[in-house]
């Protein structure tokens, strides 16, 4: 019945069979994902063997040992690993926080340092706190109420944002810059509410920054579980006076030598113009990283695995980047992109996968309205596979610095609802990503790229000097 | 802007006018979802303090109680408790099975018995084993390579398949009919590889029948997890000769007082034009029905509450209905049907959410064409809570049997990917159900039955005789 069907429409319209082709092409690769997929192997290796991966760490060093190996043993054309410097922040023995309602009695609370984060003094510190609910609220306290004391920053992440990263946004501030704008105001420390939609015990880290704060004042800043910090807010309502005790040895050590790893399949046609899959190689150390962003690097290894699979060669030379240190320092996202320009490299396409390994829902585009359009003009072909999201947004941190005029960068994106209870914290792990769902995600970029390889980008028409 | 936006377009178009009531009556449901939603805080009780809920077990009876005395305090205008007898089959102690390559050396598997199944001889059951991809296997091997032995099923769901539940409905005949086919070819036993797509130790229960095998001709069934029947084919391939052994002593016993547990808000218009949503109280007894279904249930639950609490009134009448036994019965479903055809009820709307309480993709369709058009033509006011899917399909078991013409029935459709991780498995509990998924679940839900009842459903022409 169906090669009735095509023999009839073969004379007469070549876009049918081209689609035909397509919806082979693709199924072939969900097909490969799906039965023999090796996503979920690596990621098992990563997270089980290997464990959660702060840039500098040996664990850091051992993932980039066993991707690049993973790599070698797939048959590709090149794979090599790109040096590059990272910043090395160690958290030390594990913290410790309690809150005090009256001397001696104390109730304790689970916080994490924010990495990057100075520890306290040696004995711990302890202040009395003054709850905010952003950095805005500091001007209006001034001086006078926060000199002295610990902020706890407790604005929740907005729950009727639908896409979860939004809600996020819409807080890390606090987490981010929150030490450095408390400290010009005399605080002591910060605490912030975790990062989390939901009331739990696991407090989340994340990257945080001093900006231009000299070394001698900076303050340090931890983190603390929803749960504790909704405890500690009812406390203060009840009793204003009640002090927080903590206590980090975190601290910032000199930089060491780390890689981003590349692996490259050269393009048949046209080798110089490159295309890129990629997520970060590095994570947070309180789980094993496997959403964030083992989950991305898998894919992105297997992106190139399943059209080698499935017998397609790309025209253009196709790499997978595992890039290093995304997580407090973007030092493998710009050492990437500073190479690239160094040698001159045309890099048409990029696409990263760095919000986790949930079911797949579309893509986020980064490019010119030509390019968004042409790529939701292939909409009907990720309809089988339930991608129905096509939108113009952000893509990847990791390849935004590789961003230029006429380039296409794209963001795999998945469901968001789960991502934040895991994200950066204790239970991002293992057993928390299901296999099926991270194959998908693996076989939804191939997918691109095997299109973005067969029809081209749109290029704009440069301005030349 | 947009107060100015809409005084522009008020006076020109009643449609936009319309569209925007909408857009704010659908935000406001999931905004009262996503923040004060109850689904979760139910579905804590149901699985955390009542558990699995099999038809006719004491937990199920707690199940209808709790349910009641929560939809009584929701101030509806009615809630009653419709009565039907239902069978109650009991597992009695937990199975145990093993394989034995040689006597005496054994290994112990993971093994379940099917809802329904008889027990072994009281010291259980050993014999050859037989190993088929399927019921079709049976005849071409015949009864002289059956005869005395049991049957092993082991034909995997197809992991291609990207819905999961299409995977399920093309193995399930196994567990639902291999013990009766097989018992016609003198087999003594049969075991059958979990409903499950992904390797692990878990064995899942369900459903199965002996159609019209007389009852002293009855063989014992039960599952055996996935990893579990990996090993007993490996085995088999190796040592054709293993034999398997395994006891159980389930048993029917008479049918039991249940009930329905059903809550209504009257239509303030068209008191007799009846809407339904549901899902079923009744689960499996392995693990505690989180998602299957008390996901379904709290989520109709929640329903009615968000209608309310957004201050919306129903034209229509708006039941919510629990149905008891779904799993191994269907009485519920039966006799709510039934008695709606006994009282002249017009029933213009169904909605049921049994397919898991994960992130709402949207809905399965069983209606006219004009009707499915009508949702469809929705869509764009869906689109902003990521729900896509707006198919022609099935509903739901339990609404099935007050389909009639003329009427809409629908189905939630959730991602499917982990669902039959879980299903009817020990594993089918509380801590797999993320809060927000459940909650825009019943978002999804109460949208459409607020545009249902706010356009009504569009009437088929009946012949009248
Ligand atoms: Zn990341
Ligand atoms: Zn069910």
């Amino acid at each position: 019945m169906r090669i009735v069907l095509l023999l009839t429409f073969l004379l007469v319209s070549t876009p049918f069979f081209s689609q035909t082709e397509d919806e082979k092409q693709i199924k072939a690769i969900y097909d490969e994902a799906l039965t023999n997929g090796k996503a979920y192997d690596w990621l098992n290796y990563l997270s089980n063997q290997i464990g959660g991966r702060l840039s500098g760490s040996v664990q850091a060093q051992h993932a980039v040992e066993y991707t690049k190996e993973q790599l070698d043993s797939l048959g590709l054309d090149k794979v090599w690993l790109q040096p590059v410097m990272v910043p090395k922040w160690v958290r030390g023995v594990p913290e410790f926080a309690y809150f005090e309602t009256k001397p001696g009695l104390t109730t304790n609370v689970p916080i994490c340092a924010l990495g990057g984060s100075v520890s306290t003094p040696a004995g711990g510190l302890k202040a009395s706190v003054v709850e905010v609910k952003g950095i805005e609220d500091l001007e209006k306290l001034g001086r006078d109420k926060i000199a002295g004391k610990i902020v706890f920053y407790n604005r929740p992440m907005d729950p009727t944002l639908i896409n979860t990263f939004s809600a996020y946004s819409g807080c890390v501030d606090q987490r981010y810059s929150g030490a450095a704008e408390a400290g010009k105001y005399g605080a002591v420390g910060v605490i912030v509410r975790s990062m989390n939609l939901r009331l739990d015990d696991y407090p989340h880290t994340g990257s945080m920054g001093y900006g231009d704060t000299p070394v001698n004042q900076r303050i340090p800043a931890a983190a603390i579980s929803t749960n504790g910090a909704e405890l500690l807010s009812t406390t203060l309502k009840l009793n204003p006076d009640a002090k927080f005790y903590f206590k980090q040895n975190c601290k910032q050590l000199d930089d060491v030598q780390s890689y981003n790893v590349i692996g490259e399949i050269t393009g048949s046609t046209y080798p110089n113009e490159i295309m890129v899959v990629g997520g970060h190689l590095d994570s947070w150390d309180l789980g094993d990283g496997s959403h964030d962003d083992g989950a991305g690097c898998v894919q992105s290894m297997d992106v190139l695995r399943l059209l080698k699979e499935t017998g397609y060669k790309p025209k253009r030379t196709l790499r997978v980047v595992l890039f290093m240190n995304e997580e407090n320092g973007m030092r493998g996202g710009n050492k990437y992109a500073e190479v690239a320009r160094n040698k001159n490299e045309e890099h048409v396409f990029a696409l990263e996968s760095d919000s986790g390994g949930f079911t797949p829902r579309g893509f986020s585009i980064d490019a010119s309205a030509e390019n968004v359009e042409q790529i939701q003009g292939w909409r009907d072909l990720f309809e089988p596979y339930l991608i129905h999201m096509f939108y113009e947004g952000g893509s990847g941190a990791d390849i935004g610095p590789l961003k230029e005029e006429g380039m296409v960068l794209a963001g795999l994106r998945p469901d968001t609802q789960r991502y934040f209870d895991h994200h950066h914290a204790e239970n991002d792990t293992f057993e928390h990503v299901n296999k099926r769902e991270l194959e998908l995600g693996a076989a939804t970029m191939a997918s691109l790229v095997y299109l973005i390889d067969k029809y081209g980008t749109i290029p704009t028409k440069k301005i030349k000097g």
